[in-house]
């Protein structure tokens, strides 16, 4: 094995949103793997490289996880400079365990490089912090997939405790995951915003309370999108950072 | 008011970790006022730019801020490009709240530039995802520092909660924080890392178990550390991917 892999944070969407490190690594690379989402603006910087889209579809996921780990691999013992380019960042949500763990059982050299994630880059578009002094002194990222072997429901625990909860990859089950939230004790009224295309031109926004969630969800054009959950998004704590509620659509 | 005042941030360090926004931001800013911990080789990359240091004093808080607060408005007055650079990213711990909501309520133009948070390169560094697919779903990000007219040791519940939680700002009270969160319930064999001068050079690690957290912090050199907490730093669970326990000092 020659080469190195760089397991790359793409950052949230917007190609300036890159890291120095990643736009350079990307501008070296041979070949680079990378998820469907990741926006054409950004693959451009990857000048000299051959793209393979490594997408993963629903349903698939353990099976397209493996041949991506042995694309990698492979690609190591070829070329010098091997990325592979995930959404947001790499450990977070990014499944970037099971690519190490593989890659460093075979010998292969790898690196990871962090990103900006999404929920960084919403806060930033909002303009309102996800920690506020003396309103939200922990904020939780979270997904509501429920793993195999995991006991459902799980992941509520930690939003419930949050100040501030961000949900990740959970906007297509946006009626349920608030469903449970309420059931589990959470007020129908905490104030939640939606976003999607997070730090595009096309980014949208609405904000509206946790048991409109749904609505909230189709009113940005359905997922993926990020729900955020707490008392953060109420205009009542404070009038002047507040951003307006949309009118969207 | 003409200009325009940029909260930016700077990543946990190292300067390429800064994203092509804020790197384009800083060579084109009129002022830079940056955290006192920002390093010089970033700090170099606004070339034309004043500098001028806001480092917080302990105890002096809010006094500090306030004259931050000015200092930003006054500065959006005479200056097209004036850029207010923070570690790590502004939303998260960065007190963006204050300075957003000041320069909103006098009419000066704001932007937020997300950047890389410290967790996020720590995870990347140690080559340990924040979140695994089967072992943790939920990250939470949290200081424990009390404000005023915070109940005391709130943030206890959002880490008890979590399947893995980072700490900020809480290194310097390691011995009482590890002390609370046993008390509490969490178990005193809990896994932990704690990591120091992330992304940096000078960059240090070390991993033990809660009940040794002040001492591991001591192994990195003191604060500023980051306190990270969860059964993902453990060996047992995947020998593949756990770095080696560092022998530090």
């Amino acid at each position: 094995m020659t080469g190195t892999v760089y397991l790359v944070g793409a950052g949230p969407g917007a190609a300036d949103l890159l890291t120095l490190r990643a736009a350079r690594l990307l501008g070296e690379a041979d070949i680079v793997f990378h998820d469907a989402l990741v926006p054409a603006a950004i693959l451009v910087l990857a000048a000299r490289a051959e793209k393979v889209a490594v997408g993963k579809r629903s349903g698939r996921h353990s099976t397209a996880q493996r041949f991506i780990n042995k694309q990698l691999a492979d690609a190591a013992g070829k070329y010098a400079v091997v990325v592979r380019l995930k959404g947001g960042d790499p450990m977070l949500f990014g499944r970037a365990h099971e690519e190490l763990s593989y890659l460093r059982a075979r010998g292969v050299r790898v690196e990871v490089v962090p990103g900006v994630t999404a929920a960084l880059a919403a806060a930033a578009e909002m303009g309102v912090s996800l920690t506020r002094r003396g309103a939200a002194r922990s904020v939780t990222f979270v997904t509501p997939r429920q793993g195999a072997g995991e006991a459902p429901n799980h992941w509520l625990r930690a939003v419930l405790a949050a100040d501030t909860a961000v949900l990740y990859m959970g906007a297509g089950d946006a009626a349920a995951i608030s469903a449970a939230l309420i059931a589990a004790g959470k007020p129908a009224h905490t104030p939640v915003a939606v976003a999607a295309s997070v730090s595009l031109p096309e980014a949208r926004t609405a904000y509206g309370t946790l048991a409109e969630m749904a609505q909230l969800v189709g009113r940005v054009g359905g997922a993926p999108a990020l729900m955020l959950i707490g008392e953060i998004y109420g205009r009542a704590l404070d009038k002047a950072v507040q951003p307006e509620r949309c009118a969207i659509g």
